[in-house]
């Protein structure tokens, strides 16, 4: 392993000092707590918190800031954060209106952030939440029930900071994220593995021709490996699969989002995008709205997932185009 | 080689392609050119160009856009852009008050831009150019006469931008650009060479427990190569080098940049930049200016760079600040 961090152990403490130090315009962390808060006036609004393992940064902390997050919370590489941690972000978020939670589809993260939840409400703060989804890639999986939780995510983050921003209401929060759920849809394909920094080698090892189609964030073993294919290939499988998941038609009107693991340039991003986009044109769907990048990694992995939304209300498109000041979005 | 591509030859292309659909509300493709123009009313102010080889994304055509540049032309993979392709840029970015070209200091890139100047010149069109060499690893090397132009460029992009903006005339925006070269450094440490899609294999190899000091962006050497080392000593490295070239005082005022080359998590620039965060703080300058992130790759290159430019003029800090709209800024 060659990675440029100190001790392993270590690297989750000195990253958000780290991130702390060089984004401090916009947030800080939570003395004591591997939590980073927004740098902001609390207004009386819905506070938005998300979190999960580290090791997908930007992903959480990175959308902190005006218009999206409040609060985030770093758990340790791959692991769900403990529910004292989640009590502090809840706590620090929490403007007098309650706290909606955003919660990736992880056995571990859904038990601690549930139990987060309760003592919060036991110190007399209103708590709700939403399980993110969005991975169509495989029923169940190493470490959830259903599907996982991966880049659509950050679309959520998005949505809800802006209805929290606008002054909505918790139930308002609510109702409008479980919809939303519902109309994301995420699947994607790893060239290579991960490397935990306290394991020290990649998670799994694929061959040097060869790829896997539907790998979780993780590391979590997808639906097929395959030799490795041109990107228009891969685009096609990719969008066929969203497209049979949306029962997609001529005419809908979609997001895009096109989301780098960690270690795959933008140059592919774009050759990949520009297969994406042949597609998505051939099926007749409008792209009101697009972004690429690397938004939710698995620290070095190389490879991609791509993202729809289905914009089924105008008020989305316009909370996901809506200014914000945060360090990644 | 496992890369998300199709034709190793096409890649530029569609990369282009790629880059035009998913940013189309911001830039588009110049017809038949490897140029990426901004999407904007001429307003009779400098244009503002800059431009190389590929394979530096998303420098430099995600710098495209409001208060950045104009337009940036985008060579074959690590390979200089064409007199005609820079030509054409000069022209899509000519309001009819001259063209400022920002040159990364490589021979083949300045024997072009200089003779696309004449072209443009002779077609009545007044363009003035500056050279960015900020890379103090190494006097001279593989393709470069002097200091190679690296990370450094991207704060050039931003403060001529600026000025650009603010209606600054050609003559202005020379006399600011030659101020500012002198005042940005950078170096930088590889833990992995770069594969070019048309060669296939990495361009160098580094053992498992090896990197080097100093590596350029198209994977020339550097000063040093070292059995790999802790982030601190990493950052001590780098940050006593650029100490030197600065000679820098407790009291001055700096602005940052960590740079990622390609397939560097944020999880390990995050490291380091605590680490560079405290030896900077223990040096006494104050860092008013902070940026982190993959800004001028190296395709898959691991590793990073380290700049500091010294804010010499309030103005420069205001510039770097300025809220822009371009893809990657």
């Amino acid at each position: 392993m060659k990675k440029i961090i100190n001790e392993p152990t270590q690297v989750v403490d000195e990253m958000l000092q780290g991130l702390s130090f060089m984004h401090d315009d916009l947030v800080e962390r939570l003395d004591g707590f591997d939590v980073i808060v927004r740098k902001a006036e609390k207004t009386g609004k819905v506070g938005l918190i998300s979190g999960g393992g580290s090791g997908h940064e930007p992903s959480h902390a990175g959308f902190v800031g005006d218009g999206m997050l409040s609060a985030a919370i770093c758990g340790a590489v791959f692991t769900s954060p403990t529910p004292d941690q989640i009590l502090e972000a809840i706590k620090a978020a929490d403007e007098g209106a309650g706290v909606c939670m955003v919660i990736k589809n992880y056995s571990g993260d859904i038990m601690n952030f549930e139990i987060a939840q309760e003592l919060a409400e036991m110190e007399g703060i209103d708590v709700a939440s939403v399980v993110v989804d969005d991975d169509i890639a495989v029923e169940n999986s190493l470490y959830t029930q259903g599907r996982r939780g991966v880049a659509g995510t950050i679309l959520v983050h998005k949505i809800l900071g802006d209805a929290a921003r606008s002054g909505k209401s918790l139930a308002e929060m609510k109702d409008l994220a479980d919809k939303l759920v519902l109309e994301i849809k995420t699947i994607g394909l790893a060239l290579s593995g991960a490397t935990v920094p306290e394991v020290g080698k990649p998670g799994f090892v694929l061959e040097d021709d060869e790829f896997e189609y539907g790998v979780g964030i993780h590391g979590e073993p997808g639906y097929k490996k395959e030799k490795m294919q041109p990107s228009a290939q891969l685009a096609s499988e990719l969008v066929e699969k969203l497209s049979e998941g949306f029962q997609l038609k001529a005419g809908e009107r979609y997001g895009l989002l096109i989301n780098g693991l960690g270690s795959t340039p933008l140059m592919e991003q774009y050759v990949f995008a520009n297969d994406v986009a042949k597609l998505l044109h051939e099926k007749g769907v409008e792209l009101a709205f697009k972004k690429i990048g690397n938004y939710m990694t698995s620290i070095d992995m190389a490879g991609l997932s791509l993202t729809l939304i289905r914009l089924a209300d105008d008020e989305w498109l316009d909370a996901l185009n809506a200014p914000v000041t945060t360090p990644a979005w």
